[in-house]
């Protein structure tokens, strides 16, 4: 099943069920007006909303034409949004730049970030930035998690995932170091992301979902060129099951609460080898490719982002059809001066 | 206006108009079924919520009787909680327990974290932890803010200061070291926080809100004895509208959103005269009383609480009278085993 939120209705927007192609859809009222709602009663929504789904997919309901560009994120707000780094790649990569081991503690707990859940941008969105602030995007696959008790196994966790989303989670780089230093993580540098137009049930992606992780390339295009295509079932050393037990070690997880993979990363060679031009499967943020290039060139070449600049996130099943729609967001340090 | 949250109704409770004595109260379903509700229209909401609180406050409404054990926390979920440490004396005895400076910057920058917000506990609630996670409390003063612009300055974020409540930011201290030393701050260290039964409008305050902060001493009392006593207004480095200002930096903030102070704490001269018993103000969490034993008999002494233990968090006005009702946490070890 397929579900997305308009931007109309209130702050939470409308919820509408998508054709499996993405070309039609059903506001659906009567069954829950927004997605955030449909989360707090699933057992009772869930069926009703399949009704529909199937109704549109067989033609019997032609619905209304589906539009991803007046989407927004499926869940505008939220009331959490954690993130881990479950690709270690990207984790090794970092600290060998910066000439650090990895400690052996990461491999078997998950690197996770608090973040803020009160205001997404859509999908479509605009990241309003300094340029100084060091702009990046980081392509990485979320997941929508029912209500969790405290203490849930990875296996009771995993039975709890309701929806899987794809995410910019932006990150403002130069903003980093310095709030690490603190001690205290994240706050300033992790400013609202971006979801894709589209969240879906995990049983839509069929054999791709396996074992709590989606077994398909993530691509993402910069100004129009491929940057990135590492597949997000590769290399991911924690799944999803483990990353919402992380969260629910000592709490319980409200239903509507999004769990992030971190960003999706494959190990590769070095830094010629990895990029798309030279065959590689390329990166799914920017501070990645100047890893590389730090380690082997002793400084980044690669600038951040800068105003104008486009990153485009998407993921295409076997036969080529777009999952989850496209999150196209356009930077915007004009607005932030 | 004094506001609270009766646990019934769905997930977000009833919001209920609570006289200033604390003593009535009264549902408002045709202005607001929910506090959260109310956030999302303020400006629509207030002035007929301050119709209903005159009417109790003069007995031409009789309401029903209030039962602060009745209570959810205000916001018993909502969008964002993020939890300054303003008062820089607690972050001068922690660095100087483990022997480290405190870096200039903490003195023009907040040192914060972004919390989880998607469950808290209600204001006589238990605290399930296990011991060896190191339970403790931290008294504080938070705020919760109406939309905040990004780049809001001071002045206009403490503009957006709609309510204030109390909190104990349940802490896990054993946690803490191991979670930090990852370098993405509080995830498991933090779980779910308990507010006070009632939130008020800062005018509420009369001039004890002054500056963007509360004049009056925060009242903790562990297992029935006075354990801290300090003033709130005294030695708070950063106020609220810079705090929230803070979290504006990059980003708008949601109507609901919480924003607290950290752990509150007054310069003292050491282990002897800080002490409630020798004449002190005491201390808002236990961490403060190990780090000063750890400074001056080089290790703590004082554990952290243990099944059974009960921690009591009140403000009084200068006539004796509880503003926002009392936060009564119990910890319960036994059903985290």
């Amino acid at each position: 099943m397929k579900l997305a939120t308009l931007q109309q209705g209130g702050r939470d927007g409308t919820l509408v069920v998508v054709s499996r192609d993405l070309a039609r859809c059903r506001a659906v009222p009567a069954i829950a007006p927004t997605l955030l709602a449909a989360m707090d009663g699933w057992e009772r929504a869930e069926p009703q909303l399949r009704q529909v789904y199937d109704a549109l997919n067989s033609g019997a309901d032609q619905g209304e034409a589906f539009d991803e560009a007046a989407c927004h994120s499926p869940l505008p707000r939220t009331w959490q949004w954690a993130d881990g780094s479950a690709y270690i790649n990207h984790v090794e990569l970092v600290r060998r730049a910066r000439g650090a081991e990895v400690p052996a503690s990461f491999y078997t707990d998950p690197l996770m970030y608090q973040g803020g859940s009160d205001g997404f941008i859509p999908p479509r969105g605009t990241v309003v930035a300094r340029e100084e602030w060091g702009i990046d995007f980081e392509a990485e696959v979320t997941v929508v998690t029912g209500d969790v008790p405290m203490g849930a196994s990875a296996e009771q966790a995993a039975r709890a995932i309701r929806l899987v989303m794809l995410v910019n989670d932006v990150s403002l780089r130069s903003l980093i170091p310095g709030e690490l230093a603190k001690g205290f993580g994240f706050l300033q540098s992790k400013p609202a992301s971006a979801f894709s137009p589209v969240a879906v049930t995990p049983d839509e992606l069929g054999a791709a979902w396996q074992g709590a992780k989606v077994h398909l390339p993530l691509q993402v295009h910069l100004n129009g060129e491929l940057f990135g295509k590492p597949n997000a079932g590769v290399d991911m050393t924690f799944d999803f099951g483990q990353l919402v037990a992380h969260v629910a070690k000592t709490r319980a997880l409200c239903a509507g609460s999004i769990v992030g993979s971190g960003t999706v990363s494959n190990k590769q060679g070095n830094l010629w080898g990895s990029s798309i031009a030279n065959g590689g499967v390329g990166y799914c943020c920017l501070a990645e490719v100047r890893t590389y290039e730090t380690i082997e060139q002793g400084k980044p070449a690669t600038p951040f982002m800068q105003h104008g600049d486009v990153v485009r996130i998407d993921m295409r099943d076997g036969a080529g059809r777009s999952i989850f729609g496209t999150i196209e967001n356009r930077v915007d340090t004009a607005s932030a001066a």
